[in-house]
């Protein structure tokens, strides 16, 4: 894959240097070392990591893991106000009852349910995500209210097809050149998927990309339904369709990729492509199979994890969809060797941060980055006992995002002992409820 | 199934009486009612159910929902001091791994694992569980400490296979007749497997559970191994080779069951035999295939979720457990329908009840039933919002162990603010720690 060249504006950081003292240290760095180490942070990025640091201030990480925040590959924040709304459905009626709430959804309950969105992921360990929805400038203002990081897709389809006032790619031009300064947002195009997009919208998405230096994401493959539906329709699967039209490339991170043979996988590879990897939305939703992430990382496709909106999962804590990889790809091979982990871990962090573009900036703590890190309870019962020979199983097998303690995204402490340091919790629950109860009519 | 005839003797219970106020209540009683209710606690049974109920102490539940205490069906207490010791491995890897730690515990590390162990179960709403271990007798002091329910098998094996001293039957005998009469303990003989107990060691378990008047557990055809090795040894496989000597009846409780056919959940309908589904310890083992859940419940086979112990697992939180357990069967099926939340939700109370023989005394909130409670704040922001319509949806798919903010076993409040109320947790990690490193050499 070629070097994918986002890059994130400097925040107003801290100048002040800042030292976490004493913690155990998943570093992710590329011997995966484990060190008791302290970790020094100045203007936003990671400093040093070594024994006795010193500096202005300090935090200490005693009884504590440091772990690079985690990256949620793919989801839809602001729909956290729609937990339960479509469960145990088969995806057809799935889709229906979710896009009728979808349909109704105003800017203002978009906000709302973004906010809590960050909210639950920031307490859960995550520092960035990467998001697709409309009103997106909605949830952008939710990222810079809170203090996490968003690579922020505004959802494109074709001008017949959606309920945006407006054109999409014209929404999505405006949307990336309001954010592209903020040193929180990436903002990004999101064209929905080839069901909703023609060759034309995928297209205008790619330039309209290209024009910024943003980046696309986009659902690929996630059905049985969607391949053959697309294949009845242009003669081709959607990914050697997309080939053929010219919109692959390296800066695509496409969710899902369930119903992949190895020629799409290594056409995917081929063009630099990311894969937002949704173990437990694709099994809520029985897309059928389990995507073929041992294949996909053997031939060198860069994978991630994401968690998928809150109608299909419905939680956006990362540690869960980390276990549950695990265990559903070990179920599905009759194999419990597949999916270590620490490619468990890996595809939480640094594989993350490649599947999305980042791998410059985030994913490992190692020195040059940015300083976006968590800190995890390892005195906790459900993680006891802790030591550095299991630190990497606990953090995928055992941990629960509420174990993060404290959470620091590009050098700012965000979330400290557990409670979001910005903004007023209280505030954002609040107003969760009320938009919910006018959202859901409850 | 015959009703079962296990009953608890009543504690030194709280004469005073304890009201639980503004909760919503998801009773789990025949009709799953939802409501917005009190629940009044009179010598640690529930005696009413209903609007403005006074009581000599309150306990308020406003932003909460009240729950029956979840039931663990099956699992292995003390080995939560062997977390990591044996991940991603198969099988046999994994046994001659966990065995190698097992034949050097020590009556003491075993009680420490099991004091950690009881605290994790109680911190995320477990009021009952299933054990199986050799040194039974200290996980009984660690429940008795704890104030957890705990069903505790000693386990047996043939002389011959043992690490314990003398015999097991003898010593599950003297087991049971010290701690029959404790009202938080219900002693149990628990015959390993067909691979590790002959007829007579199985029938003699037999004969001691009918003299106690007490429960069998045992492991049953939870690998294509065991089910072919027995078939190769005897000509039968397990279930009716035990039925052909005789040995299944209602006492008992096996745990795992994945390998089985349509005949053989007949022959365990017809016998009385409950389920222990473990879907995590399986699909971590890579057990191969997925439980016929859905064929044990449409015959009528009661089948409780359990955990099984840390090392396969490597957590003991019911709510991983249930989400899982929803995710692992609709994505086995290709079917998004099966094993909707509230069926989940029965898994892991009324039903586990039933398949541990003790559904007369808890997995409800039923006037009469011991008041086994867990109380859940639903203010989180990964709960939220939560409302009557969708609560049982959230405690099965949104729900983690951490959000249980209290938990009352038997009338008694065991955990307040999610902290053990009756024992020095810190003393319980100290000690978790300690042995931990003696055992595994840290």
């Amino acid at each position: 894959m070629s070097p994918r060249t986002f890059i994130y504006h400097p925040g107003d950081a801290v100048a002040m240097s800042l030292v976490i003292k004493n913690g155990l240290v998943a570093t992710q760095d590329p011997k995966r070392d484990v060190l008791r180490a302290d970790v020094l942070i100045e203007d936003g990025r990671i400093a040093a990591i070594g024994k006795s640091i010193k500096g202005a201030k300090t935090l200490d990480a005693s009884g504590c893991a440091v772990i690079p925040g985690l990256v949620n590959c793919h989801g839809h924040a602001a729909m956290a106000l729609m937990k339960g709304v479509a469960d145990d459905l088969n995806l057809e009626q799935f889709l229906g009852r979710t896009f009728a709430v979808d349909a109704r959804r105003t800017r203002q309950d978009v906000r709302a349910g973004a906010m809590l969105g960050c909210l639950e992921m920031l307490l859960s360990g995550t520092t960035t995500f990467m998001d697709m929805y409309y009103h997106e400038d909605a949830v952008a203002e939710a990222v810079e209210a809170t203090g996490i990081r968003g690579h922020l897709g505004w959802a494109v389809l074709d001008d017949d097809k959606t309920t945006q006032k407006g054109s999409p790619l014209k929404n999505a031009d405006r949307f990336i050149s309001r954010f592209k300064s903020s040193p929180l947002v990436r903002p990004l195009v999101a064209p929905q998927g080839v069901y909703a997009c023609s060759e034309e919208t995928l297209l205008g998405a790619r330039s309209l990309a290209e024009e910024h230096g943003a980046g696309l994401h986009m659902h690929l493959q996630e059905t049985r339904y969607e391949v053959h539906e697309h294949e009845k329709k242009t003669g081709k699967r959607p990914i050697a369709w997309l080939e053929g039209i010219g919109f692959l490339n390296d800066r695509l991170s496409a969710a899902h990729c369930v119903w992949l043979t190895i020629n799409e996988i290594r056409i995917l590879k081929k063009n630099g492509v990311g894969v937002a990897h949704c173990p437990v939305s694709n099994a809520k939703l029985a897309s059928g199979g389990i995507a073929p992430v041992p294949e996909m990382r053997r031939e060198g496709v860069p994978v991630g994890l994401g968690t998928d909106g809150s109608a299909s999962n419905n939680c956006l804590d990362m540690f869960q969809e980390m276990k549950f990889c695990a265990l559903a790809h070990k179920a599905h091979r009759w194999d419990a060797t597949v999916m270590n982990a620490q490619e468990i871990l890996d595809m939480a962090t640094i594989d993350a941060a490649r599947a999305i573009g980042a791998e410059r900036a985030i994913g490992s703590i190692e020195r040059g980055k940015r300083a976006d890190l968590a800190i995890v309870d390892i005195t906790a019962p459900n993680m006891a006992p802790t030591h550095s020979g299991n630190l990497v199983s606990n953090l995928a097998y055992s941990c629960i995002g509420a174990n993060v303690r404290d959470v620091i995204v590009d050098g700012k402490v965000v979330v400290r002992g557990r409670a979001l340091k910005a903004f007023d919790e209280a505030k954002i629950m609040k107003e969760a409820e009320r938009q919910a109860r006018k959202l859901l009519a409850l």
